[in-house]
């Protein structure tokens, strides 16, 4: 009997998923460069499973049933086109590869392009879910050629996660879709991570809670509007204790790793020119924390002051979470704002609605809120921006107050809020009618001749003054700053 | 008589430049695509001059004497390719090719590489000054192939910008290095310009001053520690008259342009893992003011409160003043970081001294400030990070009060801030021994099987720890987040 799909790369997401195919029924044959760890995979978490092992291309694929099904779990980057050099050679017409990596998108859309020449239908899915997801239902996102679609679907939203009984798996887009969903996703997940970092220090430090203390107030959280799975094992974090008996969160070093996608998320925000402020802030909140003997070096020559909080505790605790839940919004909203330029930018026919859908479960930024994003884009499809929403307009008015004074809290106690500032200062520049970039356009038509267009003319007129008296009249047409 | 130097590009700069150069007495033949553009600009600003027109490439460069010196200022991209591809064949060896224009530094890398196996010498140079610096003495940053420095350093130590006798021009570095810090440099010119905005809108918004009162602060702020260029007209374009006799700058429209570098600064951040928080919000700051028509609709949908400034104007205006240059230091700080961390990667042997003394006049960003940034490294040419020198860790204690009340009276008065706020977060966190980054990694590990360090372990060894009981051994190797 053949095997339904093929899995090459047996990290902790290949094995995982595998295994995950396995209990709904589907017959798996897998496939490590390092061969070793099939057996070992085989014969440990595979053992008493249908699960079967190749070791080599060739037997992996001559293994599959038609069309062929080869899912990658590799590597992202130059690993993942060695493997597509090696196996297409031996796939048919109609075969299909999928890579469930966490590729970068504008690789994606190369990939599908090229294999459609040679009839075989590429698949990029963005896999969400950690180790528990993979293993238990993750969020699938997948996108490339539309063709492969019917193939997989069956596999993908049966090993998916389900909420209300709706798999977390649909199909995104054409070319790199996926991946540029993944993403966002991913950079949503930086900046999700940071919030929460942030309103710890706050009241750890700030407030002085204890772990413990801690642990109630998440936990007491995620029964309200910020139920997510994030603030769900942060309150589980809090309370796991070392071997010593004492929290192990305290004994951790605060130096966060990042490896992949984060960063492309700002640097895509960057090149299309859409704010993605939080997010950005995120990525370099953790470059900064990898800086720790800098750090430690600056903490002596530029001592903070010791200030306490004085004041009611518990409003400060309600506070911050109107700072942490109005802060969320608009990291969702500049998301969201992203995916809405890039689906124009590069024809993604992107569905808003289906992608808050998707990451409702399975991965690791779900969450009760994104029910509210995928009813605020059912009720309007082409809504510009999440915050016009009425649900979301109003729960920012009602955070707006606990929200700055968070802010301040942190400002007055020298303790570091980007994300939580950052979001304050792209909301009250967002519903800003006039912003000071009037004295911007004048500063580059002063030194630049780059002129400017007036309140009191219609638009796409420009206008170029000689503020010195002594310039020229050339107004700046290739050079520009 | 042949002349010293061809320039091709007839826009503000390149026109200017070709004065400036005459001015010094050197000979400049000029070309321009748009041939017609030559002979206005022949009996145009060059009439009377030495300047000659060539209206061909070729006729162009037979004018030259030897070694001939080719300046390209054109627009950056493809079009400077392409004049390379057809001014290389008509040269000899030994040649010079050089572009004044805002080429991304990979690009310069590429072409410096490649022209040289052809026996041409490449300099990509960054030129700063605009309109008014390319006449009377521009910044100039000249890197690429070092052989060609001594044919061209007359020239552009001539026509350059002195302060205190030294020309603002000096060679920089290996490849791209030219561009990379005039890359750098355009960054913190859009960190520069947006400060200079959030603090205006704070005091005619937030404080009420009119146009002639912020003329005058913003003329007395000149006096001091802030003195430069951009504070200095600023305060000019704020007595600026339109015809009606009412301030100029009130009748312009508040969206930004930006066709250039400033986003490529923070591209390159992201991808060297260096925090440039402060030049990343301006950046995505200019993006939100062109969203004008959305920001209107918001204005409406999200309402602001409407509160007035109570409290001592002169005291807040002093306060504002010192964000201002606080938080200029720290802009600085991650630029100098980041070219830091990019001289190490892409070996550019760059001189943080020299940088500041090119920088001090003739550019954009000119500023008495850079003579301490010039004296810091001076003292420590391996500092670390500008914050760590005494000058500016003592300049940052004094500020430090008014800089908070600053940002706290935006948030106020739902004002916003984002650079001003993004280099607070910035500074506290760099002065943190301890930042909330063991929560992430714990986090991380949860979900991603990704490991963390301990505080009671050497660096380097990682654990992972099963939170749940019930997750896996396998810690995660080739999938990371």
């Amino acid at each position: 009997m053949k095997a339904n799909i093929g899995l090459i790369g047996l990290a902790v997401m290949g094995q995982n998923l595998a295994l995950n195919m396995n209990a709904h029924g589907f017959k798996v044959a897998v496939y490590n460069r390092t061969t070793h760890k099939i057996d070992e995979f085989l014969n440990g978490p595979a053992k008493n499973t249908q699960i079967t092992g190749a070791h080599s291309l060739k037997e992996l694929i001559d293994s599959l049933e038609s069309p062929r099904i080869v899912m990658l779990m590799v590597k992202a980057g130059e690993v993942v086109d060695q493997y597509i050099g090696q196996i297409a050679p031996l796939l048919s017409d109609g075969d299909i590869i999928v890579d469930g990596g966490n590729s970068l998108f504008t690789d994606t859309t190369r990939r599908t392009l090229s294999l459609k020449e040679q009839n075989i239908l590429y698949i990029g899915a963005g896999v969400s879910g950690g180790e528990e997801g993979a293993r238990h239902g993750p969020s699938i996102m997948p996108g490339g050629n539309k063709d492969a679609w019917p193939a997989v679907k069956t596999i993908f939203q049966s090993i998916s996660a389900k909420v209300d009984g709706e798999p977390c798996c649909e199909w995104v887009g054409d070319n790199g879709a996926g991946h540029y969903v993944k993403m966002v996703h991913n950079g949503i997940e930086y900046g999700d991570m940071q919030l929460i970092c942030e309103a710890y220090q706050l009241m750890s430090e700030g407030l002085g809670l204890s772990a413990r203390e801690l642990h109630t107030v998440f936990a007491e959280w995620n029964q309200g509007p910020l139920r997510s799975y994030l603030i769900e094992i942060t309150a589980a974090i809090l309370a796991y204790k070392d071997r010593d008996g004492l929290p192990l969160l305290n004994q951790i070093l605060d130096t966060a790793g990042q490896k992949g996608t984060g960063k492309w998320a700002g640097i895509n925000a960057l090149e299309l020119g859409i704010p993605l402020t939080l997010i950005g802030e995120s990525v370099f909140a953790r470059c900064l924390s990898s800086q720790k003997e800098e750090r430690v070096k600056a903490a002596s020559v530029l001592p903070k002051r010791t200030l306490k909080f004085i004041g009611n505790k518990k409003t400060m605790i309600n506070a911050i979470r109107d700072a942490l839940y109005a802060a969320k919004i608009i990291s969702y909203a500049q998301g969201f704002s992203l995916m809405r330029e890039a689906s124009k930018e590069y024809q993604l026919s992107l569905n808003y609605g289906d992608i808050a859908l998707m990451w409702r479960g399975g991965c690791i930024i779900r969450s009760l809120f994104l029910n509210d994003i995928k009813r605020a884009y059912d009720a309007t499809p082409d809504l510009e921006n999440l915050l016009l929403a009425d649900f979301f307009a109003k729960a920012m008015k009602q955070a707006d107050e606990g929200w700055r004074k968070t802010v301040i809290l942190g400002i007055e106690l020298s303790l570091p809020t980007p994300a939580l500032s950052s979001a304050l200062a792209y909301y009250d520049g967002y519903r800003s009618e006039k912003l000071p970039a009037n004295l911007l356009q004048a500063q580059r038509d002063y030194f630049g001749a780059h002129t400017y267009e007036r309140i009191d003319q219609p638009r796409g007129q420009f206008f170029h003054t000689d503020w010195t008296g002594h310039g020229g009249k050339t107004a700046s047409t290739t050079y520009t700053v």
